[in-house]
């Protein structure tokens, strides 16, 4: 873990200790053939990531299927990530589902599994309004043993964080962090303003706008894309932090190339989810670094011209598949 | 249970043995001062729904606040109702979540806590295509050990369920229902020629056209609003049957303004589900049949000037508040 | 015209002696191969449409591309069928645009040009408010020197016109009828009740659920797809204002058959609009009504294999093609 | 009209002479008491934003209510300000409407009305493909008489100009320039890719990422808010064209606090577009560029509440309001 944080403020380490910075990849969960968890992909995975400096790990986030994995598969997964970083940088667990009691079991059993921190949507399936929103992570926050990250993904959640709602959760010392999937740098500097002065890390989600979303202050970066090509993103981040726009800005172009990989496939009967999550594990799968690119049922398998199409794209972005 | 089913063709009795016709009310889900599931109040509404003639209750259901009920109070909440219910009708339970494993895990659940059939939707939280949520219903189906009805309710779940998809589901026999809650009259007539000739049975979720629906050829309706006036539904569905469509209108309108009552608050704070929901509870709390008006965290109360106009409303609308 | 309405209510000839009742259909514009108004293909169409004893003609609407035709082209299309009608029916012109000033001037000139009535929509590509949208058709109400039809299009529109806003408008005798386009049975029956005790007429642009539309009190139907199967749609609302409810649902089920041609069209590079309008003249063309079935710019054409395709669904629906 | 260029690359003249550069503000429409142009307010905001350095002007667009005008209204409007202007900085007209004839007769006008470039949305009202967007722009350059600018405002279109079909307009000379309205970085950086050796110039429309977009190689800023306070984004944009990042972001950053004046009104019966339209037009009365704060039929004006409260902003913003 770098000894160094990015954000140009002096490094706080927040209310709780968590020192949440740089690149945090949101990873994906390898499966096996039959959709069981891959303990020995998932290390590889892991030594990948830290191997080429990353400041911590996202598990069982929206990359991580979560919503496809029962409670007993989000179990194992925190607890061999956390055995697999084994220390070496901080290991976030998402624990998204529909309701404050859930979410609340899941926080809970991720903090006896070993997670550092937990990362936490808004009530969806419902349609709550921002008090509503605001209590549900006040609960969450007194009942978990380990700090909150509040999430913000309106396309997976269909309702967004207002920043009146992060401002107030800030201020009140309730969340240590906000991961903002939204893309939208208007809605991220609104969140940067929220969070000034309180110690509260934002980190975008973003792949295609990280080298800006740094540059106007964000603490970090989560992008899914990270996990297939974590140098990347370190570069860019290390440039970033350096004040060297020209990098960052070189970099975030060949990783904006790279991602075109998610709208490759042409499968038929493929899901949005499927195609990109699938095209993660597909390249991952091409590097060498996990066995099988299975995604977990429902979501469709791609196909071998779709594999064969990610293979030529990391060729021309510069990776080096061995498969 | 009625002996008598309402679809205009013979009634057939299912792929499945499950005869699913009628009035069928989705549960609301009565809880006590601090949020834990209220027995005493379950058990009144239950009868206070036989007593009025329903043919089947829908628990854990969208209206039941499943998305808020940790897997504990589900399963208390299922084994309550089925006891209440005694095999007078049968007992539907909503195994809402958002991937197939997780619904596995549910549906398993719910029949050994006695449920005669489990309904489900699509995935949600990811972005699965049409071929993606066949194989999650017929997943599902194998895995569970009572009949399955398809659940559409975009609202909630932000993807609709193509008729193409049902009637292929139909056709395989791999669902015995569809609860659609679209509200959409030619999604639903879509539905209706998929299940044809399948035994399928098609419910619509609308409080507000289900004479119509009833018309088209749908076998019964699950209204949420049918909590508060089981009778009034119940003299709707069997005008319906008779084919009697000017009482079945008139029965219908006035229902339709009673349902004012789910537009009616204007507590400040309170989302669109804490409204509806909200408004249900506390027309049961007034007219007596449940103990405490309150929904489940982090849904906000109603105000008392709110439960005071949705009190004149079930005047208004022929009903008799006790409180 | 014919001489009895559809309404259940006795006719009342509204505030402004427009007796808007049974099927009018929005007529197609016809083009010649070079995109101007084709005069003796759009005669040949109204005489179609008379002849097949629709009720009224609304032209200059959604079906007649009116967002793509030029004022001139407008006017010119006002005129040619006020003369083509020569007094047999009505005939609603729509005066479709952004904002009021705008479509005050297309109502006047659409008043000048023989029109009994306009029709309009809210303000678009603006967000008005509903108080905005009221004032809006005030003022169109007092510039037209005829009676004013407002128009609730939510597909092209995006905003909804709010019921209370119609009741509002009706009551002040701003305006003499609505269609609604937005297939929503729930926001129709809003409408009627609306309309109630007012004189307004309430028209459905809905192909699919014109029957059951009629059934709750609507008073005529505005189908894209009556331009094709006018003799449909006018035994459809003879059969629901006689009351014999098996009569118009079946029609119904037959003309849902036949909408399919609207989803038929596969040609790549063909948007939406261009698929619905260009099966409508597709099929015109087949039927031999007019000459040639191509829409205005820049909406492109049906490929040779989507007209044959359509030609074989009029076949299946009963329909006899000429070419 | 600066003589420098705020492009990182040399500047390049375009394919068509017109060197679409800097800060262009898109101007309100100055109205008087009865809502007829009021041309010595259009003077005085016109000098106010020459005289602050504006790089070009443009008039006619949604911050111009082009929706609400009729055509007499746009062409005086755009003969009006191409007099003011006098030849000191281009002026660009928008030609927004719902089809291809229509913006092309717009586009004549605007030529002969003195117009150096128009602006056209894609289709509306109509749901048009790529294909026919791509041919919708073909057509109005090939009538136009003056170089095309496309403009990607989905908030008023409904519908996103896609990249590649960018790409293609400008390697085909049909568009000199592109506004991006959208404020979504990762799309405004496919459109610079898009245009990329072209010479075609990329503009975004947002008022509150303008430095970053600068920063990322967009040619101009067309920000609604530099009616109210063009300085600023002058000196934001020589800050960004200089490289100085710390001064453009604070600029920005006080810009995004000037911003709020938009969501700042809270009169009753306000619409979205009155609310923005209305308080920078406020602002101008204001600051005494404007003799009155109107807007056109049927936007509601501001309360005197709201206006006070845009004053205290303005004050807070370091502006001095005279009135």
């Amino acid at each position: 873990m770098s000894g160094t944080t990015l954000d140009t403020p002096a490094p706080q380490p927040g209310l709780t200790g968590l020192d949440l910075h740089g690149v945090v990849p949101p990873l994906v969960t390898p499966l096996d053939e039959d959709g069981r968890l891959d303990i020995p992909s998932l290390e590889r995975l892991v030594d990948h990531q830290i191997g080429n400096g990353v400041d911590g790990l996202f598990v069982a986030g929206s990359s991580g299927e979560v919503a496809l994995l029962d409670d007993e598969a989000r179990s194992a997964l925190v607890r061999a990530t956390v055995s697999a970083a084994g220390g070496r940088v901080p290991v976030l667990a998402g624990v998204i589902d529909t309701g404050t009691d859930r979410v609340v079991a899941h926080a809970r059993r991720a903090a006896r599994d070993g997670a550092d921190a937990v990362v936490a949507t808004p009530p969806f399936y419902v349609q709550p309004s921002p008090a509503e929103i605001s209590d549900h992570f006040r609960r969450i926050a007194q009942a978990a043993d380990v700090p909150l990250v509040a999430y913000n993904i309106p396309v997976n959640v269909h309702v967004a964080l207002p920043a009146e709602t992060v401002a107030e959760l800030a201020r009140d010392g309730v969340i240590a962090g906000l991961k903002d999937s939204s893309g939208d740098l208007t809605a991220l500097r609104a969140y940067l303003r929220a969070a000034e002065g309180t110690g509260v890390r934002v980190l975008t989600g973003s792949e295609t706008v990280a080298d800006v979303s740094l540059q106007l202050g964000a603490h970090g970066v989560v992008p899914g894309l990270g996990n297939v090509d974590p140098a990347g993103y370190v570069r860019l981040a290390r440039a970033a932090q350096d004040g060297d726009a020209a990098v960052a800005t070189s970099e975030q172009e060949r990783l904006i190339r790279l991602f075109r990989i998610v709208t490759t496939p042409s499968t038929p009967g493929l899901g949005g989810t499927a195609a990109a999550l699938g095209a993660f594990k597909a390249a991952l799968w091409l590097l060498g670094v996990i066995d099988h690119p299975r995604t977990q049922r429902p979501l469709r398998p791609l196909s071998a011209a779709d594999v064969d199409a990610i293979r030529h794209r990391l060729v021309a972005c510069g990776l080096q598949p061995s498969r």
